[in-house]
């Protein structure tokens, strides 16, 4: 493709660590599309190969941030204007972590320590940056900002634990201050919510399979990938969306509409077709 | 139980065909709570013996209605209030019906005769209920008037076809309605999203025990049947209810918000134990 | 603009009646960006000087339709596909009547022949649209449909009347038929839903004004106009969005995300600035 | 009234402050049901003489608690079964405050000490509420746990601030945990999306009038108040409402589904009436 849909616009990504990324793919195709931006991530994340290499390709500068930190946050945005040489048009948000999955803690037991900084990195720290971004007048008029989410903010998934009640609040700081920065400024906010995508944490963790295929089957479209959901947000980015704000926009080939489909009941059924049969009722 | 909870209410309850009905286990609760009521069904369904023996059982009335006559429904509410001695107090409508699943069109090959009836019967009947109750200024300040919906309305279920869209339509009018109807006269009307309940209708429909069981496993306390639906009906016909309105209420067991539970996911990975496995991605 | 963001597209437009309405700034706007398509609206429509012309200026053939009309759409159907050399990519229903609001019959008050109308034109033309469509095979794999929506399917604006119904019946639709389109033939079905738009049926409408102006103070970026959903039409439309289907998508400033603002808070408040003032609680 | 519907039942009510709190109708509620419970708040709020009279007059132990600390609630229960005689039916939470509201912080301007603050105390303290009971073993099966919400965790109301965020985490963890505690024990929990309310904390808040009156206006049934709330809550703690668990239940006189109503549009009409009217356009 390249439409040049993104030609002259300034940006921000954060959160691309490797290829399997969707910041990653974003990055990627913002180049494409004739943006220029600047990547971060944390400190440890910069300094991998995979984030240098992505920086060369994609003519971006690395600035390592701590997104919780505020400090860190001004930087980043300060830094970008500098090297970009103004305003930015748009800033991706791609950013997740819980401690209590990591340590197995399930959620009626919770760590509230492990809560705190789940809830911290994953959803105020899109507080933090918008706040930053406001305070330094750093997004133009018309900018465009965006975070991901997970249809877990909605409806429960078991396993997902305290980052669907860190999505939820994701989104609900993007409608709030999406209400804000579209009547002071003109910049719209708006989170996507995304089909489970594998990604490097995502990949090793026990039972995401069975989830990602019955998501799959009930997706009429098919799960959404992270090259398809780099597509959207550049749509999201560009200028013929200007009047979509406070949205949270499901980009996954249909699952959160469907209650059952055909292919993920016939396969469903498959499992009373032995020995299950009899005991079903 | 017994707590008189509806002494002295007066009411309407359309849909009780035989025991296994949501409108039957209404009626019979609403008797043990203390109201007076009468009962309406399509003339066939009031000759069966068993509406006969539940009207006798409740010392209701029984008026035969075919509810898309405007006329057959405005003798219904004027018998009631004439047999039962004034306005009443509360309507329940269970009615619902599909000419395209009975012939077995699929959604992708409609008869649209068959969908002009299905949302007659499904769901303009209740806009025609409430139109007439409303010109006939026959529910009392403070009444109540429920519909019963199905979570199809919000997320597509393979299989459910046309009637999805009626149950949309059934909840947009008890919405529209009900800001009229409580602006006009304080009169709620609400409508009951319950889980998918085996009544005579359903008990056969090929493929409906595997999505009442995937239901079932979905839903943390399990779905809610036709006696569970009644006690909950009777909170809202009651005066402690007075300022619920407009509203469409999940009776589910929670179903409406999981995206995948523990059991099901659990009985789901079954389908892959034996031969599918090598295959599942 | 013009990215050629639809080069190579082919589409069918419903709706275009003059420079007012959206389906004309879409087909203006899909013209910029490459995109072939025919037009078709009701043969009255057709006739008018300004559809003519509007079709000269695309090069676009027109093709006068009833669109509760099942022959008529397979002839729109089926002359595009000869007209454009192969299946069409997009589609879009901009269609919508009411006659209970023409002849100023309330809610409360409905003909019922009416409401019939009123839901054959406005939301079942959608499903003829894509029953006809899909039974000729018209559209292409990852093709887009898209209806238009407002938020009077989810919440009630006084004086919208049964529009409100048809409203939710269309995006049911949508839904249920984007299940198996996108099941069956990759195809997306979406509708959006648009700020109050002064088209030339709505221009006269009393009452309107109000409303417009309420619904541009409580949205952070103003109401969208026809052509800012012309741009986000051609985002539905092209390549960039394969993986969105079956949502209902808001394009409307952020007003449906808003509970009250601070510009129409401080609008409101002054109603109450003069003699009003004593008698506020 | 008196039904005896809570007749036999335990329960603990959090947050009760004085007679305009929500809390306060509940247990005045519960009490006339026939239920017995505990009360806790704050050390500070359970040393005035208000709580002290609630106690004497529903003869319910009090028990102070800072509800963000697991030992204190740990305590809370521990007590409450032995003074009761037995594992609780019900609990409320009604709880919430923002110190970023209290001290004049805007939302694009906020502390994040205190919003952490915010978070933890008028949401979070749900979880660990939760998490003590469960762990505890202390809610009967089928017993009931309601928390109080605000429509501003779905759409954005100027100067809520954070504590539209703290609602949404609020329902958020309602679902979460809902999910498990129906899924383990047969428990329910739910949140009520209450009418915007004048307890002692809001009467005092400027511009809060407008927004009530407007909310009256809207809502075709007027605002619910605390009265209305309590026997609303009477009905989720009692047993007729045992399958309905991870709602947020919307008890506010319609509000939440009006788009405009005739008589806020009425009174905001009023507001060009004068010198305004000229320049509406």
């Amino acid at each position: 493709m390249g439409f040049d849909l993104l030609k002259g616009k300034r940006g921000i990504i954060f959160g691309a660590l490797n290829d399997m990324s969707i910041a990653w793919k974003v990055a990627e195709r913002a180049y494409e599309e004739g943006a220029r931006f600047t990547l971060s991530n944390t400190p440890v994340a910069c300094r991998m190969g995979e984030v240098v290499e992505l920086g060369k390709k994609c003519e971006a500068e690395i600035i390592p941030a701590d997104a919780t930190n505020v400090a860190d946050l001004e930087n980043v945005f300060q830094k970008s204007m500098d090297v970009l040489g103004g305003k930015v048009d748009f800033v991706l948000h791609s950013i997740g972590m819980s401690l209590n999955v990591r340590k197995k803690r399930v959620y009626h037991d919770l760590d509230y320590n492990y809560l705190t900084k789940t809830l911290d990195i994953s959803a105020i720290s899109f507080h933090k940056m918008l706040q930053v971004a406001f305070k330094m007048d750093a997004v133009s008029e018309w900018g465009s900002v965006l975070g991901l989410s997970y249809v877990a903010a909605q409806r429960t998934f078991y396993g997902y634990n305290d980052m669907a009640d860190a999505k939820a609040l994701l989104e609900s700081i993007g409608r709030s201050f999406g209400y804000i920065y579209g009547r002071e400024r003109k910049v719209r906010v708006n989170t996507i919510s995304q089909s489970p995508t594998v990604t490097t944490a995502g990949s090793g963790v026990k039972g995401i399979d069975g989830l990602i295929d019955f998501s799959d089957r009930m997706s009429p479209l098919g799960n959404a990938d992270a090259a398809d959901c780099a597509d959207y947000c550049l749509t999201m980015f560009s200028d013929l969306t200007r009047k979509v704000t406070m949205q949270n926009l499901f980009h996954d080939g249909g699952f959160s509409n469907v209650g059952m489909s055909l292919r993920a009941m016939t396969q469903y059924n498959k499992s009373f077709d032995t020995d299950d049969i009899e005991t079903k009722y």
